[in-house]
């Protein structure tokens, strides 16, 4: 039994130890994997594209930590939603809400459990965390949980055509996963600012430096570049609109 | 048994690797949990607060490798602390002291033990790492420490005016555990450089990219931005100083 | 049997933790250790010259996942070397040559086993992953690999006089292994553009801030500062020569 962790706490900072402190209590035996720390901090549905992406990477019984909370210690409430036989703890501020929608079999409850001592900006630590382990031993205490239809916030789970993740390389992925509207996918020119991007299967086939399309090993079209950051070529940040041209 | 890491090595780089491959072979059946790498490098101070903090929300049992370690390869001496439960090993610069004079039931011996082989600047890796796995897994040779009655640097251990590590978000932690000297918390002004600050509960509690007190997750007095870098817009940095005003 | 990690891929980054999907699927009782993520990506010489340095100090039996690779999807192959008793997977693009070169006793087979689905752009995923974690599991299935004489990519296995990795401290580590050519190594100076360095043995040596070359944890010869940058105030970064004087 994997927990997969997807947050924005910064794979860096002292709060990943802290909620996997926490983990190794409640499910010992449990496998922790980092997902990823750096999730877009205040964008709550770049993230939400994001997970719905990645989440199928990882294997079905999977229990996945997933907090991305700008508006942690408000009124926004917490949920366990299953989807395609993987589980995820988090916010229910529309994170959940892509993939919930994108999901064939589902599944939602509300967590109605509080612990004592929750912190007002820590809830990843305080009430996910416990939460994620116990679903992960098969431990969940009865009455934690309250039965729900369906998560509350529910974001647009069509594909987005923005930037949602901009990794170390420079490279930008978008929310887009299908092939442009018509023609042959590498006649398609994908409009980026005042740029007008071509195809390419591979890094190697254009020239160092030069900026292309692609579709990456997510299934997500994004922006790259030959041995050079694209990010840094074109501006390009999580929110940063794309469009097909045709 | 867990081995937490609370080290300046950074997550990013090829030390902490080696570390975990000494204790992989010393403790086979602990777990690792990475407490934090980015440990203020050069202010030993701070880290010793910051680690104060910090060890509480890690289990009794656990032993810390503690290495902020800016005069590696000099005169300074090598211990382990046992304070309220935990075990910590690190240099005798500091580092332990806060914690030490904060403990109420405490012991304190001394490394003697040197490896052959001993690198001029990676004693975390060479000195500090097989100790720590050692004593993880209940097998500290005879004769690797010795008797003392505490760590010979002792820095100051009351609650520090300033800031000692500022996170990925650009919240900026102080060494403050308390709440103002007088009057109720929502009143008191924190003063950073030429701003008064006034408290929020949560960062929802104030427009986006105000910038106020708090008490964080650590029990500590953060200053935070509401979807926002504190420390950009304040210009704070590990050292920066911060005052009650009243 | 631990399963060392030694890529580009980046720490902060959404590949590692695919990555670890993969090998916990194949290996579930391997311990998997990140050596590195920050590999120099873009230059697979210096990337080379670093895993040859690094891997011993991993244990004999250790399967080794070593993937910088910034022509992946293009005509490379794809190979498993074993050397004087650790077993590296990765492509035939110089990364494994010069711990090859270095080795005393060797072997290499050809990677031929291609997965169904395999992406253009994450080979760390599709293809060395399932390889580095069945080797770890000893259940590589018949006909994955192929026999062959030698990597074909060879870079030059000599000491390299240029810096191959700056740390986050801002030490600069070079590809030079031995002491200066002649005369005792405390009087030699080493030559970074304008500057002749002096020797230090360890940091506390010298005035806070001040550069100097000192021979690090790896063997390797290091710029390094006091307290400091070394990489910073000399404007280091991967590929920068250096030189011997004398």
């Amino acid at each position: 039994m994997a927990i997969v962790l997807f947050t924005d706490f910064g794979a860096q900072d002292l709060y990943v130890g802290q909620v996997k402190a926490v983990l190794a209590a409640r499910a010992p035996r449990a496998r922790v994997i980092d997902a990823l720390h750096q999730a877009p901090a205040f964008d709550v549905e770049a993230a939400a594209q994001l997970l719905a992406a990645l989440a199928g990477r990882y294997p079905r019984g999977s229990v996945f930590l997933a907090v991305v909370d700008p508006g942690v210690g408000g009124a926004r409430d917490a949920i366990v939603v299953r989807a395609d036989g993987r589980t995820f703890v988090g916010p229910d501020n529309g994170l959940l809400s892509v993939l919930w929608a994108r999901a064939r079999r589902r599944s939602c409850r509300r967590i109605v459990w509080r612990p004592a001592g929750l912190s007002a900006s820590f809830h990843g630590r305080d009430l996910f965390a416990p939460v994620a382990g116990a679903l992960a031993a098969r431990r969940l205490p009865y009455g934690w949980t309250a039965a729900s239809r369906r998560p509350r916030v529910l974001l647009p789970a069509a594909d987005r055509a923005a930037i949602i993740y901009v990794d170390h390389y420079g490279n930008a992925m978008t929310g887009l996963r299908r092939a442009p509207p018509r023609g042959p996918a590498t006649a398609a020119r994908l409009r980026v600012g005042a740029r007008r991007l071509a195809f390419a299967r591979v890094f190697e086939a254009v020239p160092r430096g030069a900026v292309f399309w692609t579709v990456n090993s997510l299934g997500l079209v994004e922006v790259a570049a030959n041995r050079a950051s694209a990010a840094r070529r074109l501006g390009l940040r999580v929110g940063t609109r794309v469009a097909w041209v045709g």
